[in-house]
């Protein structure tokens, strides 16, 4: 199932088309699609026996966030070894945690104005929350996962690297810093839930065509989806329809003085899921 | 103006009595609390000339948090002279920024579950946004505020030390760990909303006695309200019905190693707009 948010309406996607939540289920489930995680049992049930054949062509272009007011966005820094390397830090023995407050959200193909001079690019595996709860198991959490999807975790490296602690939230906040999509994808659609290749590509003015940002496997976490769902809810009571962006491999600008220029065109992708590509203006 | 939140239907304060918005309204303003922000200036215009005479007698102990589901909460570090010297930090250039998550939201006289040995008190003003916005004036700031209210930034010091970054969004987001209220007071109804003493004192086992914990004034902060959303609204779009917790003054638990225990009753007070009494469990 692929669960993505066309013009403010929840949607499922068939391929290239597109079947209306509201209307295919006769108004039992609504149009917003932050909705669909309130009642996340029913509506996969419902969902994974709906009948695709009233699908309708639609624009990309038109898609935004597939979560658009998650109560909660979780944020995971340094989660890979050969990232947190690249930025000459430890490994964490801890979750890493901030956020990316709720204005930055965009969706799959959204422009990114840049405000500044080091704009840089992180691409991250992000776990959408079916189901809340505290004290999650391990061995539990991926069943409090709706689906998973290819976030943009894009920060403005000055502004969190400066201060007395260092301001993760506010660097990665401004607007359109939180690209994610193209849609939720529930788990039984994936080949390989724990190991999905993640990759980054950077086009358009002064790059001299396509140039490979990134290039890793969510195998490679430190900590991993069902860990992750583990640690934050020891501390935080988490909520269905909630968000977390999981961190990200090696190769970010950063660590080669390579930042986003109006003019770029970054996608960013994750085997299965699907990609984001989106220009920097 | 005073206004709460009594078992998640939206009231106006007047004294020890409570008016249902919804009711008072014939239903043009609708129960949920947040929602009043949503529709900032009909609601004000329509709550200053409510009628009062028919608010009811209504126990306290069934307020809940004035703005139960903010899609921002902005917390501020080290907003303090004299805070961020007793934390041996030095005095920011710029704003600090992190989260409280969602769910550590809790009413004035929640109780709180004590998760470990360095559970810390930080008494703040907040912020509640009526209007949002992008690069707001200075000048024109305090027009994007609904009102005040009395916060604690509750911290397990611990978990916010640990780690690579500081993790203050993570070790202060326990449940129940950012009560606040009792109600959003509007700021005409304080003699100078530039300088309010701001206080806590604590009580119960073992204490002796009620002992004063911080006295401070907000005229001290570093970044003032009006400095605080002119800053913030530079990186991140400000959302109505956004809260921002200010910082706190000296005389937090940590420097003087007194730490929250179950059986303490910590009250935090700002003039003019009320008072929190919290349980600690």
């Amino acid at each position: 199932m692929r669960i993505a948010n066309l013009n403010d309406r929840a949607v499922l996607l068939d391929g290239d088309r597109a079947l209306d939540v509201e209307r295919a289920s006769d108004g039992r489930f609504p149009a917003d699609p932050q909705r669909v995680y309130d009642d996340w049992e029913a509506f996969r049930a419902w969902a994974e026996r709906a009948d695709l054949s009233a699908a309708e062509p639609f624009d990309p272009a038109e898609l935004g966030p597939p979560v658009p007011t998650p109560r909660q966005i979780f944020a995971i820094g340094l989660n890979y070894r050969d990232h947190a390397e690249e930025a000459s830090l430890p490994h964490p023995e801890h979750l890493v945690v901030f956020t990316k407050f709720q204005s930055s959200l965009a969706g799959p193909h959204a422009q990114v104005p840049v405000p500044g001079d080091t704009v840089d690019y992180e691409t991250e595996l992000v776990i959408v929350l079916g189901r809340g709860g505290r004290d999650i198991d391990e061995a539990d959490a991926w069943d409090h996962v709706a689906g998973l999807s290819v976030g943009q975790d894009i920060s403005e490296r000055t502004i969190q690297r400066r201060g007395p602690a260092a301001q993760f939230s506010l660097g990665k906040s401004y607007p359109n810093f939180a690209p994610f999509g193209p849609a939720v994808v529930s788990v039984d659609e994936l080949a390989d839930k724990n190991a999905l290749t993640i990759r980054a590509e950077l086009d358009g003015n002064g790059t001299g065509g396509p140039m490979t940002l990134q290039e890793g496997n969510t195998r490679d976490m430190i900590f991993s989806v069902p860990q992750t769902i583990a640690q934050l809810s020891e501390v935080v009571t988490l909520l269905p329809g909630d968000i977390i962006f999981t961190g990200t491999p090696a190769g970010v600008g950063m660590s080669k003085n390579l930042f986003l220029r109006p003019g770029h065109v970054l996608t960013s992708e994750i085997e299965g899921i699907g990609r984001l590509v989106n220009s920097f203006v």
